[in-house]
């Protein structure tokens, strides 16, 4: 085995190294501002709008004015919300869910104290949204909807189709926005026949370099930009342009479409090798979301009455990469708020663990995993103080 | 002569070979999210920690926790300028100047919409700012005073010490924000003798990649993030680490401070060499500062009675690149509003090129720009409707 399994994708995976081939001119010779008027320009500034046309048919966009280059997932969903929200000043009111990533919770908690009003949808037990509780959140006053496309712990897709109908059945002008960090490289998108208004990529999530985003807005829809200044992405988004990352995370795009079949095979059949694996031979693992929809690369499982820190250590300790959340809460004790608005037994909240793989995940890797980890389990099992508890649930189970 | 004399690096600068070696392990093999907890994420982390403590070195801060990790120049701004504004929401009062960067000035001009007072202090024929305006000025309301350290046009540099003691005698509790961008990597910066609250510098003026920007802010100085959302930055800036252009603009800080020195010396003596040349060898140039203090590298002249553009797209066809005014407004045929500010004659504002130069800037470059340059310059007088002017001016300063 190498000294590295990463399965951890889901909190950034490796730059591709054919990302980092088509990047490189634009880290050496060339190096012109594309804004500049000379000749030597000309390349840079062709680079950036042939990587503009690239995102657009990733995105499945209408046209390439509807794509802005931002600098990470985050100023993406800020972008879209608070530019939404700046339009529609006299609209106060919100509509997000439970399990968004705890960036986009942050900032509808500022907002609530700037004075709106927002309503955080909940879901079952296996993760899936409740349609019903959004339909009737939706009034007169929702200036925007915004809900992930797959959660980023647990891997589940949420119906963006029938969420879009829902909401322009109830409200024609509310906007959507659609935070699709997580589901980039790894299934098919295509923001036409999904019917949002916004949606919001993160690069480092599928092969390109961390500090590159994109932010897909529809041409009906319009948002003042965050961070104002120069003309660049037509003014939606200031900034001389990160031309190296562009070029990038177009290269990153034209790859994954390459790979979705690979992702919903290969990757899948890996990713459900792992986790039926390891749910038959550790009594005390569940695996916290059912069988539902959900993208191909992420399992999410619960050891029952054990410490997912530990278990990240003794991973760590193999060269495991895995993690019990997302990688922006890592280090704090808190419970995962995705797997308890999912109501997961307290027993198993504190001992959950993501494990997400990518294409570079080998068949080899798993089988390590899955060979290492049920000892780990037992050993830390046998240290638990619920043995009680842990010698009724293997009589339950056996 | 090499194909391309690159004579714009007040717009962008050539990325350093050793920049790129410095970040390209984060590129390939230690692409962990430093925020992860397994060891892999320890490299990563610990890269972007010493990149914290030779930033804040590079500004003479007294923390590591002063320095913000943004992705350009224009966001550490924006970051800057609403983050104090939402602190002190009760004052309604800012000072800029007229010379600052369009990005800034756009800014500032959405928060006149907003409903703050704006005042911009103006400067002399030279370039220099109007000090009394400024003392004048300042008032019990004013939040904050927004000052650029060097005017990208022209090079001239203010005396922020001396502002930072104006504006601390009138009013104790307004805050100065300085954008450095144009003056790091060109002259030494020291945020604690300065006096500054917030200094904001962008990575590719000085030889790091477009795409990474750093903000000063002291300890003394709250302010509310742009991007909200995870832990990083101290909460002050949301988004995975963009660990190799951080790893990248440190870099790039320790090699601008090893070329201080030379900028002094070898930089300004070939700027000097340049602009002495053009204004001795070509009747119709003038230097539109006088001999004020300026950044090593940069001069701005202007040919009277004659066109920028034509005279940049004459040079572009040589393969040497300079500019008419901020890359940010190429391509605008609105003349420049610094040289306006500093009421250069209409006659001249037209035809003004800035030069500026870099460490990769040779003797024989220059040499060769002094050669080709006048009959450029010639050649485009003679098409001038302005014959009878010219022959007067040709009179006067011979």
């Amino acid at each position: 085995m190498g000294n590295l399994i990463y399965l951890d994708n889901n909190a950034t995976t490796k730059v591709d190294p054919q990302v980092l081939d088509a990047m490189l001119p634009y880290l050496q010779e060339e190096y012109a501002n594309p804004s500049s008027v000379y000749d030597f320009a000309k390349r840079a500034n062709h680079a950036v709008k042939e990587a503009r046309g690239v995102m657009k048919d990733f995105f499945n966009a209408k046209d390439e004015k509807e794509i802005i280059f931002t600098s990470c997932g985050s100023e993406s969903a800020n972008t879209a919300i608070r530019g939404v929200l700046n339009m529609n000043k006299n609209k106060r009111h919100i509509i997000t869910t439970k399990v968004e990533h705890p960036c986009v919770l942050n900032l509808y908690q500022t907002l609530e104290k700037e004075g709106y009003n927002v309503d955080y949808i909940g879901v079952n037990s296996n993760g899936e949204l409740d349609l019903a509780q959004l339909e009737e959140a939706i009034n007169d006053d929702t200036a925007l909807v915004s809900i992930m496309y797959a959660n980023n712990e647990t891997g589940v897709i949420f119906p963006i189709e029938k969420i879009s109908e829902i909401i322009k059945s109830k409200n024609k002008e509310t906007k959507f926005f659609v935070d699709a960090v997580q589901v980039s490289g790894k299934i098919p998108i295509d923001v036409q026949a999904l019917g949002v208004d916004l949606m919001g990529i993160s690069g480092h999530k599928f092969h390109a370099p961390k500090g590159i985003g994109a932010l897909y807005v529809n041409s009906k829809t319009l948002i003042t930009p965050l961070i104002i200044g120069g003309h660049q992405e037509r003014g939606k988004r200031a900034g001389t342009e990160n031309v190296p990352y562009i070029v990038g995370i177009a290269k990153a795009a034209e790859l994954a479409q390459d790979h979705l079949k690979y992702e919903a095979t290969e990757v899948k059949r890996l990713r459900d090798k792992l986790e039926k694996n390891i749910v038959k031979n550790v009594f005390n693992a569940r695996l916290n979301t059912g069988i539902v929809n959900r993208v191909p690369n992420t399992t999410n499982i619960g050891f029952e009455y054990i410490e997912g820190e530990l278990i990240l250590l003794h991973l760590s300790d193999l060269g495991i990469c895995a993690s019990s959340g997302s990688a922006c809460t890592s280090g704090s004790l808190e419970p995962s708020h995705v797997l308890r608005a999912m109501n997961v037994p307290f027993t198993a909240i504190h001992g959950s663990i993501r494990f997400s793989l990518s294409k570079f995940t080998t068949e080899a890797e798993i089988d390590y995993v899955c060979e290492k980890l049920p000892g780990i389990i037992e050993k830390l099992t046998n240290l638990s103080p619920f043995q009680d508890e842990l010698e009724a649930l293997k009589k339950l189970r056996h």
